[in-house]
């Protein structure tokens, strides 16, 4: 084993930015060095013209408050292709139409909450009444829409009629970049297409999506994808890429989840190899801390160079 | 508070039972306490003739060997219906096929498993080319089925043809049992499915379920849930119940995923309490443990007893 | 890669016993697969008449309810060394004086808790006023003994002067079987030696008992560790044998703790053969699960075999 | 329940600081909502005049590179009293001696690692040499002290003798803060000892320590501790805390280790209520993420505000 690399110890300065915070964990390791990886690979990905940035957003993230990050990610280019959970589309449309979430606590009792008509999403609440309005909205949408489409049509249709640039949804359908969401029943958008299609046609193919993502999957002349929390979209985006002779070329995932129970959410990146998803030579790194802290520190080092 | 309830420790006998072992933990405390919590609420709720038992199906489970137990549960009639993730029911037509996942071990290098064609799941291998034979297998089976359908039709087409008495869509199918997977396209038959479509028609509408199983949840007198892992059942099986004036009247949940980043899978019961999910008086318990152990434990403890 | 171990999926049988139950997990993975290895490594341990065998107790499992187990393993020969955490050891004390831990909840109030005067460890409750009865215990004990003594000096005159053949200590006692506790200032124990020490002499030397356990590793002709938890006990049991020429032939060790974060609670064991604390042919595995499930099924399983 | 502070989504800019970085988090959940928290809190406790500040550092903190946030923290007053294990100090040590600790990986052979003399810490690797000069360091250094002293004595005449500014226990000797290592025999400072009695005296009484430790307690008009990782450091503050009429006003616990089985290290706060080592109006919160990640976020927004 070759010694060559020091640790150096991180040093704290004052009003230091976060970029300098992070390249100050350049020599450290654990979860400090990985991030510092992480940012490095970011930067890469970013200023690689030819890479093809595929993000996949799992874990209730927009409730937490990370939704701005993603579409700002969205509309400064940072993400072509999105795969996220039902569940993020959904609290994104419902504080695109002015309601919000709240900071809560997990110490309560969720009984009272239930008295209340407060839904809990661990210290956020949320007032059940939001999902009221949010039926209106879906299904005016889905009587303005095509009888036949795809899950990611369908997501535009919506994007579309989001009156927020700060949406997710609307910032894709603005920039022109698709979002998947392979397990869209699983979410109240598939609750409401269930009402909606007890008296109208909705006909929305479970497969259709997929022709377009593996297509984009095999132009990408490069590839790189950022993994939020694992789940369906990390699954979805590195299948697709398993049908092409290409494979990733950068990874980074932001997972508490563990590999040893093996699970895909914990699987590491190197396991992803074996399977020609990752590509031999890419450069991966996951960072095993919430990914409410270290999303938005690697999104504020990588914008601290220029 | 009331100190009524005193610790008692457990103690090993020789040649103890499954169930003796189980029993040895009613007075513990943490996972034993809590895994005995589990085998008592499972006996309730198999005893309750009312109650409708829903399984949730995530993590890599029939990978790791729990596939005889899950269709052995079906057959017993100790599951009402399932819920699953893709890849449990890809890796179960693959079984079903007479192709192994072999014993191997995660400290490996991933490159070299890539060169010898060889998948990796934690500590599972699994040889590439099985894929080829399933290929043909989906392909045979795509041209045999309807051209339009529902998920759970799909996969009751495929269980009918599996000829294996220990596979789970196959003992889903002889006993009459929906198998949702509202993820089918995060998942080789999605792959397989893209593959039809070059060529043929196929749709399969992605709303087509929630109907039969939202019905099912009205219909129910008692409802319970066995959760495994988290992910796109558990989320799919409590909304479903969300819609209706009902909620679980027993839950169990196995699994690692921890509460504290915010995410479904590691969320914990009395959250959904919050949301009318699962009923304030229900009995519910989650045993944060591995759950190819702690699945068996249950089962096996809880068929100790006659 | 050698494919030749088949995953054969596990199956429940009626009345199976515990050590059916984690026979069935010998062709499975993750953590039924480690819990099997577990099992076979801890009977060969036992079987293996010159092995020394080693115990590193971490984490509340006395509160738990784990007590019996200990001093079952104690007194019937399964453990030569015992290393605990001060905590541990209190807690055996209390309950041998007739004192009981109760099962409580975790989903609490923390503040009423104070108030009425009740201790919370997770799910487990303890009257505060049992410290007072453990007070006097510990005071008369600690005058009848020597001013100047080693930890495991110390430990043994308190084991001698407890009246339950249950008790860990007493066991320990009895059996000849040295008790060491590296950090017993970072307990109850601790603290009385302080109220102690205002009025009278106590000299305990904190390096007394390294030469004693240090001697046992280097006679040891060959040598087994299993470890509940990590924490000092786990590094105490593993440096003390880093100073002789030999490592440890056989180790388990079953915790929550994960490895990325770089604490030795989580570090794998492969990482202690860096060190030549485990030997480079040694038989090792480590379980991610609960122990207080998994430590009560290893025992079960072994004592099912006769 | 009332709703009135609503989540507003983190938003990142060109430049940003680490403090406004952390100052985005305001109006955030999970993990984000956490560590703003916990720079509150932490910038509360430093402006309070009369706090005195201790600070648990548990975890391999030193080798990952985190010791000069810790010495800076210590010469800044930001530490007035130091719990630390022994690993902790004992790789401060062979950092001062001008022995480096080296970036490695953990996907590595660690046999071969064996074979080469290279000590592995997850990522990093330590050539073995290094503990044969900290032997002879050692060893010259107790030839010179006391026969007779306690651990924080023995630990204050080693870092009068370290010739580095950066150590952490350097920094403590000479801003004249004790340094409590209750743990001490449990690393290589113990097995040193040992090696040194066996031919010369040395009497480091093990509760030496603790009056000067309860003293400072008693005199504390208000407290506050930051916790690193648990472990023996977190109990051993708290604990002292317990035998006086106060308990602590803030507390900051960094940590991955998880509440439900039981274990102290991943016991929640609110737990420590219960036993009244932590006040009932105290500020606390647990950030569960790597805290080689988090420490210096919180350092470092601290120093921001300016």
């Amino acid at each position: 084993m070759e010694l060559n690399k020091k640790i150096i110890p991180a040093r704290i300065t004052k009003n230091m930015s976060a970029g300098e915070l992070v390249a100050s964990f350049e020599s450290c390791a654990f979860g400090a060095g990985r991030l510092y990886e992480a940012v490095d690979i970011y930067r890469e990905m970013q200023d690689d013209p030819e890479c093809t940035k595929f993000f996949g957003l799992a874990g209730a993230m927009v409730p937490a408050g990370m939704r701005q990050i993603v579409s700002d990610m969205i509309r400064d280019r940072e993400i072509d292709i999105l795969v996220s959970t039902g569940a993020n589309l959904v609290h994104d449309i419902i504080e695109s139409m002015g309601l919000h979430h709240y900071k809560g606590t997990d110490a309560t009792d969720d009984i009272q909450l239930k008295h209340e008509a407060v839904n809990r999403i661990y210290d956020v609440f949320l007032p059940e009444h939001h999902f009221t309005d949010l039926e209106e909205k879906l299904q005016s949408i889905f009587r303005e829409i095509p009888e036949k489409l795809s899950i990611t049509e369908l997501l535009s249709h919506i994007g579309a009629r989001l009156d927020d640039e700060n949406s997710i949804l609307k910032s894709a359908y603005d920039m022109g970049i698709p979002v998947y969401c392979p397990a869209i029943q699983d979410s109240i958008i598939g609750l409401q297409a269930w009402l909606y299609k007890q008296t109208k046609p909705l006909n929305v193919d479970v497969f259709a999506d997929m022709k377009g993502l593996i297509d984009r999957c095999f132009e990408a002349k490069r590839a790189g994808v950022m993994i939020i929390g694992g789940g369906v979209p990390k699954n979805f985006i590195l299948q697709s890429m398993l049908v092409t002779p290409r494979s990733f070329d950068y990874a980074i995932q932001l997972t508490m989840d563990r590999p040893e129970t093996g699970g895909l959410s914990g699987a590491t990146l190197d396991e992803a190899r074996s399977w020609g998803k990752i590509g031999e030579n890419a450069r991966s790194v996951t960072v095993y801390s919430d990914a409410t802290i270290t999303l938005p520190m690697i999104v504020a080092a990588a914008k601290c160079r220029k």
